[in-house]
């Protein structure tokens, strides 16, 4: 029996839907020519969703529409339609503080729970081109400011308490959503279940070791209250390299259906974790001919060059748009003050770093035990090779979890993954011994 | 020009009152015999809002219904009507976990924003009882448990995110009243506002130095910033001792308009802060026939005991109830976590104690430089003694915001608050010294 949808809602596919874009003159312009002529495609890399790119005579559009169910399970997994109206909602309410980081928006149809938005091209998926080797000088610096503008934006630091409260409750409805992050990667990768798996048999030990680890689990908990109570600003709530596309010269943030207001720590830590993960993933992806040894070192500076950017802008945002009712500016007006809030701001990023950091360790667990993987580690064909990876991961993650205090800046972060990545252990083999480089 | 309303909205007095209950069945039954005998009486200690005692032959009830201004100010400070129905949704949220402690909701007229609850008999407004040296021996018990459930019970330990989520943008529209927080308790009293007030000339001096005091600007301002993104449970919002209604035997809790969810220390913060300025100012009511050191030592012994059976009580409705999606259920299953998670638990309860400290400081700070005061103080009638009180009172609030790492227990609290008492410094002197008793 097919999952109930509201009237009037119907998929589309690539034959119904160039009559469907026909009927939009907007968008029949953009697209130019006859529709007759309009191609659309199904990219299927949409897990959730479906996903097409239509290309007419004079440009193409991107049409994603929202299926009852999640569309890499099918429909033993119902997933609210409402996910696309929310996607919709944090593309707007982003595009005005971040412009043209976010895809642009040409149409919502709140009946066929569909978005046409624009196409990008030639941009690629973050995590395909870092798998692939490739290097994108610009992104840290686009991504810093995307975060940055985003997260202070929307937040009480700059916003009336009444807009982000009014906001806040817009987005307090996308619970089916949040709920998937609230099981997945906060709390199914610590116990059994039977949406799991990971690189069997050589990480059973861990995968057990994980489930059997208190601190970890009292950590990771910390962190999932976090998620559920913290409401700091509208976060992106997905923001992992596969959510992010990119040309050496351009950064664009895509799939936002997992926003809401959240902590802020969240998106920074996904970005971190992704990263991380493809600097570690690296010694899997090495041949003679391609050492990646380039590439590493380019990840590993994109990591601290992302989170000091991220820290500067926020920081700069902050001293001259600092117009919220956080930290009334008629409180702090006199020289003396100033100065004290410039130190309260800097604590305030250090927060927000720790925040960032423990985000980070449990979005990296949930990518080698949870249900939802990534192709820099699935793509190493050698599974004991990509164990040794894995272990790595995991073992800074944990680390990152349960000692927070060793890490005080990003640069321990750094130095810990280096240090993991030399000395990858055998898989399996002691978790609690911790990091080499941040001991 | 009167303030817009909705089409049929007009407000209710003593003469209108008795026809418009005619016409509810349930309540006409309630008050029994004839509408014509029923005896409406406008009590007027309502700030913001008309609330009447209607009284028949068989029964009485209370209604209470909303102005489109604060009643205490007038037309010229407007303010939602929509503050009844948030009200209403606190008193039946509230009354699932705390069963009688609230007043029992008879009817809600959505058009006439008016709601019709329990007339509470024989008590007295907590706060009056204290300033005429009343004890309660029931009350800290019966309000600690009216915390732990309240909070507790709506909190992400006790329930499903979803729920949680979809209540907390229930309430996440109360934003005018969530306002009058943010500027009256946080902001205001820090700065030069028409609204502010104080016991001048005595206390001038002090409200400059409050003025001029960043770390305490800083601290406050932190405070406020948690108050604003922090969405733990279901809080009252406005719990001092003026939204508790009392007999020796019974407590009760009503004035649910500021409901929201928010952290739970402010409602911890709230009654402690209230109970410490009526057993400061108790200095000011003394008198040869009433010394009032028997009423101070209840009522120090009271802040202790509140705190410590809220702890106690929230303890154990988490081990019994803690079915939420915080700390899930089966990552803690075995012996070894499940003691983990004891310690855990323990942890939590001292961050909410540390939270109750800085919203316990800010609630008192407002009430002396602020617009709204309390009878507390204000019934002192030589305005030396009372400035002398209230210097006591700056004195502990500053230094709970300023040095929380000095109060690491309710005890600390109590001694500083003592200290203070038996010390009491002419008013205005130097602020930063610090309490006697927590150094």
């Amino acid at each position: 029996m097919p999952l109930p949808v509201p009237e009037g809602y119907r998929p589309l596919d690539e034959r119904t839907l160039p009559a469907y874009l026909a009927g939009l003159p907007a968008i029949a312009e953009r697209l130019g020519g006859s529709p007759a002529d309009w191609r659309a495609a199904d990219v299927g890399d949409g897990n959730v969703n479906l996903v097409f790119l239509v290309h007419g005579a004079a440009g193409s559009v991107c049409v994603k529409q929202a299926l009852p169910y999640v569309r890499l399970v099918g429909e033993s997994w119902p997933l609210t339609l409402e996910r696309i109206w929310y996607e919709y909602q944090a593309l707007i309410e982003c595009a005005r503080y971040v412009g043209r980081r976010v895809p642009e928006v040409y149409h919502y149809d709140p009946r066929l729970y569909l978005l046409v938005v624009e196409c990008l091209s030639p941009h690629i998926i973050l995590r395909r081109g870092l798998v692939d080797g490739i290097r994108y000088p610009r992104f840290a610096e686009q991504m810093a400011d995307y975060l940055a503008r985003s997260l202070f934006f929307t937040s009480n630091l700059a916003q009336p308490a009444e807009e982000k409260r009014r906001r806040a409750a817009l987005f307090g409805g996308n619970v089916e959503l949040c709920r998937i992050m609230e099981d997945m990667v906060f709390t199914e990768p610590y116990r059994l279940h039977e949406r799991n798996r990971w690189n069997s048999p050589q990480m059973d030990g861990l995968a057990e070791e994980i489930r059997r680890d208190v601190p970890l689990k009292l950590a990771v908990s910390r962190w999932k209250l976090r998620y559920m109570n913290s409401a700091e600003a509208l976060i992106h709530g997905d923001l992992h390299t596969g959510s992010i596309m990119v040309t050496p010269q351009d950064t664009r943030i895509i799939d936002q259906e997992f926003a809401f207001y959240g902590p802020m720590g969240f998106d920074v830590g996904a970005v971190l974790a992704n990263l991380l993960i493809s600097y570690i993933s690296q010694n899997g992806h090495a041949t003679a001919a391609q050492p990646r040894e380039e590439q590493q070192r380019w990840l590993l500076e994109t990591v601290e060059e992302l989170w000091e950017r991220f820290r500067d802008a926020f920081l700069d945002l902050w001293r001259e748009h600092g117009l919220g009712d956080a930290y009334p500016q008629p409180l702090f007006a006199d020289p003396a003050a100033q100065a004290a809030l410039a130190e309260e701001r800097k604590a305030y990023l250090q927060r927000l770093f720790d925040d960032a950091m423990g985000f980070c360790g449990a979005k990296i667990l949930r990518r080698i035990f949870g249900l939802a993987h990534v192709l820099d580690l699935e793509t190493i064909a050698d599974p004991d090779c990509r164990a040794a990876c894995e272990t790595a991961c995991v073992r800074l993650a944990r680390d990152l979890l349960v000692h927070p205090e060793r890490y005080r800046g990003i640069a321990d972060v750094t130095a810990a993954a280096a240090a993991l990545r030399r000395d990858q252990s055998p898989a399996g083999s002691d978790l609690q011994r911790g990091t080499a480089g941040a001991a």
